[in-house]
């Protein structure tokens, strides 16, 4: 019934341990049917060489399981609580790749400090705080997609230009438009944070600027993009 | 006699350069089988790409070879102090992994800054203290056995919860239920490292809460751990 | 009709991933024939996994396509303001590679620290300033272009001897006597950014002297050159 | 006339970039034949790809070429100069690895930090002085290897015990009882050198002290080691 769905997630799960951004069973990717109302996620602890298209698990946006034997990934419900607060997500991504687990573990967000961050998201990934007591005693995972969609309302974010979050102490997430573009995003956002790290190393301190920023973002998104192929 | 043991101690041996963490031949996994009173473990100085599962050697709780025809690992008494030490051991690995190296080196212990580190150890991964003249002149590995062992007692420490250790100059060992598991932890053990080392380059210096700590922990350990599936 | 040319163009562009510093679509090769007056350049946002020799596109010297049916990369008009300033190039490279993109987002030339530095290039690999808000939102690719010639110009450096640049915030451009070459050039710039990197955290700070940098860049480059195999 | 010879030396030279010390045509390896007086090197400028058995090329102890139709590599009389002043070499090798080059470039030893340093060296690898202008003017390859030597003769280094060495701002060559050794002590050279870095990233400042030097080293090394398989 989901075969696709299913099929697409299971490529994007894949593709995570070949991003080398996913050790162990530590990453997970998921996909959104806004029209069917469901979304499909790694099963929780399956090692992806023994990841198979039909171990995949498919909710519907309470929650629940409608298809699938495996229990989904622990982290289910705060792609959930992503898919609801933010409507333009169609894939989410959560991984543990080195570099950005350091900057979540450094609670410090991710500068923009050149294009091939520009090229990727329009300006610094954030880093939201860490949860209180209450909300990791509480439905930990929930409130961990409540506290990122907190930190983008608060922050006037847009969850279309800055694709992806780190959550303090943890480690990232990132989305697009589906689950094979959020991997993407997760891979370039340990890419943009070796970059960061580096530039630090080297006494850098100075983010683009605007004008480039402007520049390099606009040139692959949006309206007026000109990079790439015409699709027809 | 002992195929099934050594079969898995060669598999698990097989793993670590597999993670990187054993260049050349500087690494070995042990594996205890406690009803039978032997353990099992790699032969000194054989090349991985060299290594047969018939090559493990077996030996009892004196230190005895009682099977197999090659020198144990120069390391065996090490493993066999700590088998005896913590009775909850299945298995125990020694590496020289990088980064775990360098903190070994440092004579720091490896902080637990985050929720990656939570999911794999209830707390910092300590480094013990070197070696007096006399250990060294003496029995060299059953003393490093003995004072990991020390180190444990002293502070407290459950070798259920911190799985792994670090000897001052040295390096590691990591153990868990068996062979397999303490790879795992060993490889987990550098990955965390890694992390560590980039968090403090980012200026970061505070461990992850408490709070999260136990919730990572718990998550994964235990009688409520829910990460992962219910085996039958 | 330009067949070879192509072919040529292809295989640098494959070789761009295989050095490691070209993720996803992010790099470029070109090589020009100066005799047609053409030069040929990967198609815009073509995954190197998907690329074959008959994507790649030919332009002429005014930046018109004359063969292929793609978008040629959106870094073409960089490529040819290149090709037009520094006549002795007969290949470019643009690429995202890590440690030489850190340098540039640090606005800092690479130094040459060593002999490894020296064996491919006569002193410091240069950081050109930023592009000017005229130049990003006019013709940003054109203008990245002119800056670098500017710089040239204007420090009095030879193309010929200092074979690739880094651009503000940006990235490098390295180039040689043909794509392969300039690839190689690439791949090589990045080996010495790694290196200069891990020079400084270790404390040093000192170029290689002047007779040094001479014996090692005149042993492989010019008449004097006896490094390698005399061609026939 | 020199097959064993030449394989040996060819296999010494295609493990250099299996190793990840050798990019490029980078690197060389050698192995003398005292009792016929010779000894057989990687031709210069060929890469590892290409390279065959039959390409390696033989001199004597004047440096004259007696087998083989290629240029030797450019760095031969650095290896003759070794030959000749330490007699219990059997194989050189010259590297350009990354982190060994950085301690060249910072004109520092590499520190013998902890026992993966000790079960290799007795003690820090030496960087020797930068050669004089008249050094570099006049056999600048030959005069490489006196000033290795003067730096030995000069501190009184043992080349059995401490197999490895740096020259100033350029890399290091390293050494065993034939290339396939040398191969592995250039290859351990990094390794050790990679730790140090990270040792001082992370505050480590302190030397493994003599004891724990004595023992590893003498685990490994001289007539009671007791690692490894005795070789009946």
């Amino acid at each position: 019934m989901f075969e696709e769905l299913k099929q697409r997630v299971y490529e994007a799960n894949m593709s995570l341990p070949e991003y080398g951004i996913a050790p162990f069973t530590w990453g997970n990717a998921s996909e959104i049917d806004r029209e069917a109302g469901v979304f499909a996620i790694k099963p929780s602890g399956v090692a992806y060489t023994a990841l198979k298209p039909e171990d995949i698990v498919v909710l519907n946006m309470n929650g629940e399981v409608v298809d699938g034997t495996l229990n989904p990934s622990s982290d289910t419900p705060t792609h959930l609580e992503l898919y609801k607060a933010f409507p333009s997500l169609g894939g989410v991504v959560h991984s543990h790749s080195e570099f950005a687990v350091a900057f979540a573990q450094a609670g410090r967000d991710i500068p923009a400090y050149g294009t091939t961050h520009a090229d990727f998201a329009y300006g610094d990934i954030p880093c939201c705080r860490a949860l209180t007591k209450e909300e990791i005693e509480g439905e930990y995972e929930k409130n961990t997609g409540l506290v990122i969609a907190e930190h983008f309302a608060k922050n006037n974010l847009d969850p279309k230009a800055i694709v992806a979050v780190n959550v303090k102490s943890h480690g990232p997430f990132a989305w697009g438009k589906n689950a094979k573009e959020a991997a993407k995003n997760a891979a370039t956002l340990e890419i943009v944070a070796r970059m960061a790290l580096k530039t630090e190393l080297l006494g850098g301190k100075e983010r683009v600027d605007n004008n480039l920023l402007d520049k390099h973002y606009f040139r692959k998104h949006g309206e007026n993009a000109y990079y790439g192929q015409k699709l027809n």
